[in-house]
């Protein structure tokens, strides 16, 4: 099965959210929209996942000011946001047109829109060097005034020999996306070495082949890094549908005050929502009332960059996750679903931090964390590629990330007696079934119903769809053997 | 060629110099020995490497007293004294007898030597799990109140099943060492994976075969490691006539203050010192005194540990090293030649913070770093295995060495005008040869004098010398053809 994750770019205006912007000499005078006027035009309004905006009244009103967040503080102090303002941006793309060219893959794309909104503040572009070296090192960044800020992942661009020839002389080059159009001017640039086997080694933790963030965009890639500071053209829009849901952290944040969340727990996840996780939140949710908390919101936030060949895709997972609200499984009330624009790097432990890190930015105080976080199965050999256990330790002693409050996952399975899922209970092992992905894909292949209560049965048809979709796709590609 | 550092341990009751320990619950009330007893017994007579101790009177006096130095402080604010006063040595032989036993190898018991005499403070014994985590993903360790220190490599203990499977129910361990004594008593253990392929691919940033230390160290041991807190029975001691030189950090601190050091600049090498490091140190000192510190004094600090099969010898080096101080090319009043005695892992800009951290516990607040610090070829590529940039930049933003200054490296050449080592000057690059280690070993193989001025002809001789006699220990180990 290949990715299905289309990307495409949106060339048509989209509307102005009136969100200021940190660009340096870039400030608008005309079209400053107050957020009323973006209350009135709600961009969820097709979804069913998200309750209204302005149903509970915002705790700060403002006009055409950037609403002052009670949240938990973006790492560096403030949100980066580096889409330019719409009136700027046709000069912007004229200096586009004149600069050296910087050809964009998919998932270069997906971090241009990671970090041009702010996922990774206070992270202003692709890394350079020393920023480079510092992730890969220390998997934190020290900011100016001498604090740390987490930073677990390189995020940085690759460019081949011949790009390198040309646009080492220049300062600024123009970032043109998968299909032709001016994405983002990259200033300042540095050019150094793409260190492949270093970086693959430091990230995962082994070189073995078969690492899917490795084959599908670190091996293909050019011997060089551009690193240099972000000027986004315009929003990243992949007209999959979906983009209502992508929202930047700066829109989170927004929600999450129009809700008056005093809590907002993270729920990172790129597979489908069983009862198991649901009960997780559910109880999470408890657990933070029983601190004192008044309001926890949750972010149910599945991961919508690239993922490998045998996940479950996100227009699938999307359409589960609407199934598991809609039956009320978990609360629309107090649920917000939104996409994570990020590409899976599928480094555990290592990336887990950046899972927790971007979700700061969000606004998320609370971090559930599970079993493996980000891990999968070694690519050589029969064994998990991490001590399942090793996500969580990391996470609690992670730099920069202090101020976050991280909640292991408790383990959660099939009660066989209770016939619902249930947090595990090592007094009476024998009644829990533990269900896989692996089995729970075995089931909706097969067709095969999991034990009632396993998952809303409409969130299950979705997959058993999918995969019954998958295997007439399959079938439909069977080579015809010619008969003799 | 083999390696040829031959360690036994001394089981002869060694002097001892009056150091009080931080051993809980084992002070001692009697033999405490006052400084002045200390300098009366000089351990350093044997050698003309060091000025005679107490030439300048020292700045703090005192009868049975911890010296306070008003040098750097060490790594979590109190330097780690891992070794039990030998008042109560006995009673730790006869616990250690009862207790289950864990066997070391040489190089194991290089790292009780290490972390005993507190090169790795805070460190207080081979790391638990989550020291290990933290050190492997952050190079660095967080201590209590939150503050954070500089730990880079790995310094674990590594068990195999049966070992585990005969250790593990207890709390307490014995450490027998090579030569079958007890060493030292590891308590409240923790048993956990050793995953070896992370630790490798992490640490090195590479997996490749032919790493020095994986070979020698990580692949041949087991599939576990043992972590606790250590108590050292007694001082490691190598009985290679080299012991002397083996300065613990407090005895260099205190050395240090005696002779009244307002600055203290570490060189650490693996090599012979030729004229150009002779014109760097010299220069170093001369910066310093410039930028106004009164007494600067270097620590010409070899490493004594486990070194590659075809690095100079210690016994060796440590000859040369003598000649250079005894032809004056270094000033003896304003040097100090000790031991380091950390085995070399070959890491690179990892293990260079390893390196400097330590210095930072023997007292340096100043420390050189040049081209390629503590690397090597790629053991299996045509390149060098870092970036020979990478070290110094990773020194000067690794977290907890924010207080060390980095002095970098300025590279030194023969100049063919001058005939004499001297700073590369790039605009008259023609005028320059670079005599490289391996150059240097053609030369020293061959016979060949390398230009006048690369080496002082005494410190030369003796390389030439080691050169000659391993050729003859070739010669004799050729397989002799039987006549037909």
């Amino acid at each position: 099965m290949s990715l299905t994750l289309t990307i495409k770019l949106h060339l048509a205006s989209p509307p102005h959210f009136g969100l200021t912007h940190a660009n340096k000499g870039t400030t608008c005078k005309t079209k400053t929209f107050s957020n009323t006027k973006v209350g009135a035009k709600p961009i969820y309004s097709a979804t069913p996942l998200i309750t209204p905006l302005c149903r509970v009244k915002p705790r700060v009103q403002c006009g055409g000011m950037v609403i002052k967040s009670s949240l938990i503080e973006p790492d560096g102090g403030a949100l980066v946001d580096l889409v330019v303002p719409e009136c700027v941006r046709s000069s912007k793309i004229v200096e586009a047109e004149i600069l050296p060219k910087v050809q964009l893959t998919r998932i270069d794309l997906e971090w241009v829109h990671v970090v041009g909104e702010g996922w990774a503040s206070p992270l202003r572009g692709f890394m350079r060097e020393d920023e480079y070296l510092q992730s890969l090192h220390f998997n934190s960044l020290r900011v100016k005034g001498g604090s740390v800020v987490n930073m677990s992942l390189p995020i940085v661009l690759a460019i081949d020999d011949e790009t390198k020839g040309r646009v080492e002389s220049a300062t600024h080059v123009a970032l043109v996306g998968p299909d032709g159009d001016y994405v983002a001017i990259l200033r300042s640039i540095e050019i150094y070495k793409h260190s492949k086997e270093e970086r693959i080694a430091r990230t995962w933790g082994t070189t073995a082949p078969g690492l899917p963030y490795v084959e599908e965009v670190i091996t293909p890639a050019g011997n060089w890094l551009i690193g240099g500071d972000l000027e986004v053209i315009k929003p990243i829009k992949y007209n999959d549908g979906l983009d209502n849901y992508r929202l930047s952290p700066k829109q989170l944040r927004n929600e999450f005050d129009k809700r008056q969340a005093d809590a907002v727990f993270a729920f990172q996840l790129r597979n489908p929502v069983h009862n198991g996780h649901a009960l997780l939140m559910n109880d999470t949710r408890k657990r933070l009332l029983d601190m004192g908390y008044k309001n926890p919101i949750l972010l149910l936030h599945p991961l919508g960059g690239f993922t490998k060949a045998d996940d479950v895709p996100l227009d699938v997972r999307m359409e589960q996750h609407s199934k598991v609200l809609e039956d009320g499984i978990l609360d629309p009330e107090t649920t917000i679903v939104a996409i994570f624009p990020s590409p899976m790097h599928y480094a555990g432990p290592t990336e887990v931090q950046w899972h927790a890190k971007a979700r700061i930015n969000a606004g998320a105080n609370f971090y559930i964390v599970g079993r493996d976080p980000a891990g999968m199965g070694h690519p050589t050999e029969k064994r998990d590629l991490y001590d399942p256990d090793h996500g969580k330790k990391v996470l609690s002693m992670a730099p920069g990330l202090e101020k976050l409050n991280i909640l292991p996952f408790r383990v959660a399975a099939y009660d066989t007696k209770e016939n619902k899922m249930a947090f595990f209970d090592p007094t009476r092992a024998q009644d829990f079934l533990f269900i896989s992905g692996t089995k729970m894909r075995a089931y909706a292949k097969s067709g095969e119903n999991p034990p009632d209560g396993f998952m809303c049965p409409s969130g299950w048809k979705v997959l058993v769809k999918y995969y019954e979709s998958l295997q007439a796709e399959e079938a439909s590609q069977q080579p015809v053997l010619s008969s003799t």
